[in-house]
């Protein structure tokens, strides 16, 4: 048994969970996702850079604001899951550093004081973050189901601002009938991994 | 307790785990390396195009192949690590489609006919796929340090190809005396999340 994780963890996180699809409406709450953040907010990023910026919409006005800009196949389950956050990549994440970076004040007007580098370092770092945060919907027994298909710029002028980039948009919630399609096959080992 | 995750995973994952800077001389084996990717291979992608390639740097001579493309700073820990990992996103994963989303077999030639958005996509999802893996990593009780210092180009083309960009190495083993600095802080949930 080479992993140290506990066999139910590794199917809460991996295994069994899977991206839903449909979802019972019992609610998420913001202690839910409060637990989530404060978890995952561990996962390691570049510098500390932590970029990912969650925007959590609750409002029924919001959500309507939202659908628009959703691609077809993915409006009706965003109408009805109980939460949907969008994840966002904030390109101007070095503001942050002299916090987050206490012993290098420097890094915000050095390294990362040129715009085109903080696109691309948060572009990843953020992604990181969205994947950590997914498994962190899990580790609450929840079920997240994201997505990429929206119109990117559509949602930037909806809800965001020249200075962030949409990463994904998440359905949350409990998992309702016939939540998922069958789980798809995955590359084996040896087409992923190669050693030298 | 809004977290199902048993707080003994939370630890092993998140809260004690940390970017290793020095390694003892344990040896990272296949074995392991198998069990992780087996385990992290079901987290989710877009269209499940698992765009994540992984090159495990075992030989001296890719090691010293290796080095000379890291900033100076990582070379030291990444000369001594056990095991390193050049991470990768292929941009022509659409080949593996037919494999990976059997019921779609048009996906290839249609939706990912596009370079561009193969490349696009690819550095999202292989991204989110790396931090599946570092996760992986400790949940083999293991410790990662990831790196993006290093000269991208130079490593794309000692190691990789031009349908391959490197997004991390990644140096693995168990954690060495006085493996880490001090936690860094984290942004708090109010600085990261707002709510419509």
């Amino acid at each position: 048994m080479p992993l140290l994780l506990a066999p139910a963890a590794q199917d809460l996180l991996f295994r069994e969970a899977r991206t839903a699809n449909a979802f019972t409406d019992e609610p998420v709450t913001d202690a839910q996702v409060q637990a989530v953040y404060d978890l995952i907010r561990y996962g390691p990023t570049s510098f500390n850079q932590s970029p990912l910026r969650v925007l959590l919409i609750r409002t029924p006005e919001a959500r309507e604001r939202l659908l628009t800009h959703l691609a077809e196949g993915n409006r009706a389950k965003t109408a009805t899951a109980p939460l949907v956050a969008v994840l966002a990549a904030d390109f101007e994440f070095h503001e942050e550093l002299p916090q987050l970076v206490p012993h290098a004040p420097a890094l915000k007007d050095t390294v990362f004081a040129d715009r085109p580098r903080r696109e691309t370092e948060a572009s990843l770092n953020a992604a990181l973050q969205a994947a950590y945060f997914l498994l962190g919907i899990r580790a609450a027994g929840l079920a997240a189901g994201p997505m990429t298909g929206y119109d990117p710029e559509g949602l930037r002028k909806e809800f965001l601002d020249d200075d962030h980039t949409p990463l994904m948009v998440v359905n949350i919630g409990r998992p309702g009938p016939d939540a998922w399609y069958p789980r798809l096959p995955r590359l084996r080992y040896e087409q992923v991994v190669t050693t030298l």
